[in-house]
């Protein structure tokens, strides 16, 4: 059961974070991107900043989250960019969260689950962030893989950004929320596939930046485990993530992407090593708010 | 302003469809299958392929939609083939709709916004598939360029699929089911940007197989252009997608898929002719309860 790994992992490193690989050609330092100009060019580039990065951190964090807008953007350069990136860190012991929040129709949303959750495909990771606006038979080809392959998903629930109560928040006749409404669902798609620790291979995504809808749906999920966005350039804290975690610290993996990538802006030094330092930061801040991570 | 320049095109081709090219390497002729095993050999197998699609389509149809799924499951090699695709088709003069679904928070869906409609992007299209769930801040990035770059997109609001209704159908307290709240959100986000034939650059997915929801939304987005899927292999005839349209067979525009892509196996020949004489059928079709396609 993935999160059953993912979660001795956690323990094991004393940490509930991943890094955000949000890796935009701009982050780079000046001297890695100087004469790059074809899209081929700066996915090169690219990689060998993820390279840096991964091989920096890869022995304090468990996981990280690579986010394939910023490859798609380069096209398919950046999408080899992108493959190569996750064979990486899955080579290095780390859990690649792969962030494309894809959604489909069943036989569609069955392409998309071969692609990132069949053994050997190109675009191969541990996990991956799906939209469940178009209801279970969108779902149900990844939660198949994820049975077959030990993946795990992250159902886009509660959303870190300003706009995300629009829909989300809004109030059902039956007493619910979207957000609460769709949580549910999570519960029921991960149903007859909870492991040791209590979590089903269906995870939801749940913003640090509103402590109180994650307060609701921490209680209201039990067996659900949370990916956090918003920590750092987002605007969330520590004190505002507490109540995505049960007690022990155990319960959600928290996202930065800026705040490592981009750590030698503020603290100069070189990138790598400043991206190793901002994790210890992290892990430090976050142990102050969750104390020590234990399996109970 | 894109729907004007798209309904010109379903004018002058008198034909409101588009091909959908979700090219599974499974659905080519067995002779183009032949002794392709790697990735990269299956996608250049599907791009000669999809060429003889276009090649045997283009003075008929005014778009193809191009479903992304297929391609990411043969990873990088795919997208390449998926490049040349879209690029081929829109030499070709035709219309290329990206059925992405794509969504994010705001930084990130600008990430997206780039890779699909800026000018000379690799996967440079005209038109892509949202989903609004995550609300405006994820939205705003793709109109922003909508309206740079004379582009346009169809936000999710009643899917096709059997699931839709889970979450879609649902009521909410202020009487407005979430599919109509999703559809006057699409509105709201097209303000100020209609064109000469009455559409803004937001159009709305609406699926054909559910006639009764098309016919609410059809009289409720006045200016919503509907991308249509649903009809064929999924099981709506000519008859139910004709709640998607206004008087004198404007405001949507029609997806075939399977129907055309594997019309061969079905009438024998080849495929790139059998594609045609489909796509000539279903125009028949599509005519025959729509009548003559005009401006008023």
């Amino acid at each position: 059961m993935i999160f059953d790994r993912l979660i001795r992992k956690i323990i094991e490193t004393q940490n509930p974070t991943c890094v955000g690989l949000d890796t935009s050609f701009s982050y780079l330092p000046e001297e890695m991107r100087a004469g790059k100009v074809t899209p081929a060019q700066k996915a090169e580039a690219v990689f060998s900043f993820n390279r840096g990065i991964i091989d920096s951190v890869f022995d304090i964090v468990p996981a990280v989250k690579v986010q394939i807008a910023y490859y798609e953007a380069l096209g398919a350069a950046g999408l080899a960019c992108f493959e190569k990136t996750c064979a990486y860190a899955r080579n290095k012991g780390l859990f690649v969260i792969v962030d494309a929040k894809r959604n489909d129709i069943g036989a569609t949303a069955a392409q998309y689950a071969n692609a990132f959750f069949s053994e050997g495909a190109p675009f191969e990771c541990d996990l991956l962030t799906v939209n469940g606006y178009l209801g279970t038979d969108g779902i149900a080809p990844f939660i198949d893989l994820c049975r077959e392959n030990g993946k795990g998903i992250f159902v886009l629930v509660k959303t870190s950004n300003p706009s995300s109560g629009e829909l989300q928040n809004l109030r059902l006749t039956d007493g619910r929320t979207v957000y609460e409404c769709m949580g549910d669902a999570v519960e029921k798609w991960g149903e007859g596939m909870v492991g040791t620790y209590g979590y089903s291979c269906a995870g939801a995504v749940v913003g640090a930046t509103y402590p109180e809808e994650a307060k609701v749906l921490r209680e209201r999920l039990p067996h659900t485990f949370f990916l956090v966005p918003g920590y750092g350039a987002q605007g969330a804290n520590a004190e505002m993530l507490k109540n995505c975690f049960k007690k022990g610290g155990l319960g959600g993996i928290v996202n930065n992407s800026r705040g490592i990538l981009c750590a030698y802006l503020k603290r100069g030094g070189d990138y790598a090593s400043a991206a190793r330092a901002a994790a210890l930061e992290m892990r430090a801040d976050l142990k102050s708010v969750l104390g020590e991570i234990c399996a109970n």
